[in-house]
């Protein structure tokens, strides 16, 4: 794909993520969840691009739009594309959108171009990411790795509807949920474009970077545990004050972690004083802890290196300290054949390459449990997503797709070769 | 007053907060405001009890209950004696009506020996102190010394009634509140008895001590201005994380609070983040602050120090920060002359003398305007007040009526001298 080409296909993928965007639940802002008429409505929209595109189209049993472009020999291996098409409530229109859309234009140029890869390329819009309908999370991904558990059929939505019930209402079939699985022979790498969402290629000045892991996780509810009192009447060094403790804790927990090794965060994301008065020292502080970072054994080392300080903190000051762990996801590496050929390719198109972990979630969790899997970042404006603000600027996506396509082309040609 | 006469006298004033504790607007717990029923009833019981002791009573146009012992001579200046009667909502049963007690304790065993002293002995069950029903404090003392503001009249409790109206329910009249002001000349000192509501005196395991002073206070509403952002996506060294600026501002505050000279305290008694998620890097964190002190001028330097601390710490992470006041007492000196007189007398019953900062406020923070004045603090149990757990030791109020008639005999021989 030369240039003039790719800032043609740019200019399609703005206006289709337009387009899909004005499939929303609500006139006004962005929502579109999984099972809703919206989301059936984008997965024909979707599937009319496709085979726009000269893929065969089909919905498979959990919901995900599916295209294939066969390669040069019919049913060969897939190199797979994909994204989501499902959002956050109030959503912005590039996450998991410009993914799937990137795909479907990367296809269009070899079918336009007639060339045929050793492997066959499938592009899926998966159904559902972001969790907002049923709280659980890569339902998409999952369908097509056959790592449902069972107990996602009975999951209940805000109005009580279980996936089960949703998806009977879709014309969908719980009992076949399985039949989405595909067989691992089938795929040879999933390759997945996504915007950065955080503000790491901004400020390198750069459109594109290879993602080196996806970020695990653990959160954790803390609890500080003092004895209130009256904010006039008890002397500083007699103070037992469960929101300074917590201060200490989360002064340092900022500084520590900046100076641990390996792209780790450490956010304070809520926190409560009891009894909460203007003229009461706080008897007890409830906050959390989210830590992230691209390998799990720092990160499980960083985050005991914080607990522990807290527990040294709350024993100095008479205070006492919990903490309970109520989520956690392992770090998922990105396969390192398909790092080093996206490198290639940013080098030549963008004249250099840059790597990064993401901090979010993608789908590509669950396509790595069987599959080598790697992902592509664009930049977007401030580093701001999931939000209406949300923003690439046609010019990285033309530098994205340009990239994206001759990614997909060395690796199908180096798994032919 | 010896030993015995004060063991004796101890055991009337417990079984006596006992009784007034019963005088509450619920059964289960002690809550008694300005102008209620309660307030009316507390009145007309303390009042037979001051008849008890010897002196003449009446209650005052705002509602304060008052009794006079004369002395030597008729129409002689005052030794004033009190505290108040009303109390918050679910209350301890010594805050306050511990001093009332005590006072007519004092005078009962005056007039049981027969001692007439060179000034009169007034004592007076203030009305309001705590401001429980208007949300404005010192109704009771300040009707006293002659300084409510015209706007009382009109300020509303939370059913809406206003002080004016609930005076008229009360059988008070509104026209009449100036006629509650004592003449400057009638009144030579204000001595007022009450717990500590703090754990000093515990900690130094003394029964009793002489405050210094009333802690002046400022109250603010402070903000932190950041930028929210993904916790996974944001490197920890392109953040505005509006609560790691203010976990550092509060850590800094404590630790220079506690080396700031002068007893004073800083208090953060509530904080909220925003907006509030586990995986949401807070973008504005509001806090209170709550600073007191003995003396004014250094508490405007804290204070000083404490908002520039909070602005450079601001400016150095990207943040904006801003400070309102919304509260502001200045501090109350008590008399020097009548602290040593209580110094004195302390050496004397309990062996050494002790001086302590009041953190709370008191009646005589209004009666300090106008007249010497000085207080005596009684140790309370574990510096728990405002709750149902308030205690004291029937020993330690035995030192402390015995303490109080010394201190009054003391002060009304000096100014008859």
């Amino acid at each position: 794909m030369n240039s003039e080409q790719a800032r043609c296909a740019a200019a399609r993928i703005m206006a289709r993520c337009d387009e899909l965007a004005a499939i929303s639940e609500s006139s006004t802002h962005l929502t579109r969840v999984y099972l809703s008429p919206e989301h059936l409505r984008a997965n024909q929209c979707v599937g009319q691009w496709m085979r726009d595109a000269g893929m065969r189209v089909w919905q498979d049993s959990v919901g995900n739009i599916c295209g294939r472009y066969e390669g040069q020999q019919a049913g060969a291996p897939v190199v797979l594309l994909g994204s989501h098409l499902d959002t956050v409530r109030n959503a912005g229109r590039y996450d998991g959108m410009l993914g799937v859309i990137s795909a479907i234009e990367a296809v269009h140029h070899l079918n336009a171009q007639g060339i045929r890869l050793p492997l066959a390329v499938e592009v899926v819009g998966f159904a559902d990411e972001e969790g907002t309908r049923f709280g659980i999370t890569l339902l998409g991904s999952r369908g097509l790795a056959g790592t449902w558990p069972a107990e996602w059929a009975d999951t209940p939505d805000a109005e009580g509807i279980t996936v089960a019930q949703a998806m009977a209402a879709a014309g969908l079939d719980i009992a076949q949920v399985a039949s989405a699985a595909r067989p691992r022979e089938q795929i040879a790498a999933y390759l997945e474009l996504h915007i950065e969402q955080g503000p790491c290629l901004e400020r390198e000045d750069l459109a594109l970077g290879v993602v080196t892991a996806i970020n695990g996780a653990r959160r954790l509810n803390c609890t500080f545990t003092g004895h209130a009192g009256h904010a006039g009447t008890v002397p500083m060094r007699h103070r037992q004050d469960a929101l300074a403790g917590a201060a200490h804790w989360m002064a340092w927990a900022e500084q520590h972690t900046l100076q641990a090794p390996g792209h780790q965060v450490a956010t304070f994301g809520t926190l409560q004083c009891y009894p909460g008065a203007v003229n009461v020292i706080p008897g007890e502080v409830k906050l959390s802890l989210d830590v992230r970072g691209p390998e799990s054994p720092p990160l499980n080392r960083l985050l005991a290196e914080l607990l522990a300080h807290a527990e040294q903190l709350a024993q100095a000051r008479g205070l006492s300290f919990s903490a309970e762990e109520f989520y956690r996801i392992e770090a998922t590496g990105c396969d390192p054949r398909l790092q080093h050929s996206a490198e290639a390719v940013l080098e030549r198109v963008q004249g250099c390459s840059f790597s990064l972990p993401s901090g979010a979630g993608h789908d590509a969790i669950a396509l790595a449990e069987h599959w080598p899997s790697a992902m592509l970042f664009v930049r977007c404006a401030g580093g701001v997503s999931h939000h209406p603000a949300e923003a690439v600027s046609v010019e990285d996506v033309s530098l994205a797709v340009q990239a994206y396509t001759h990614w997909i082309t060395d690796v199908a040609n180096a798994a032919g070769a």
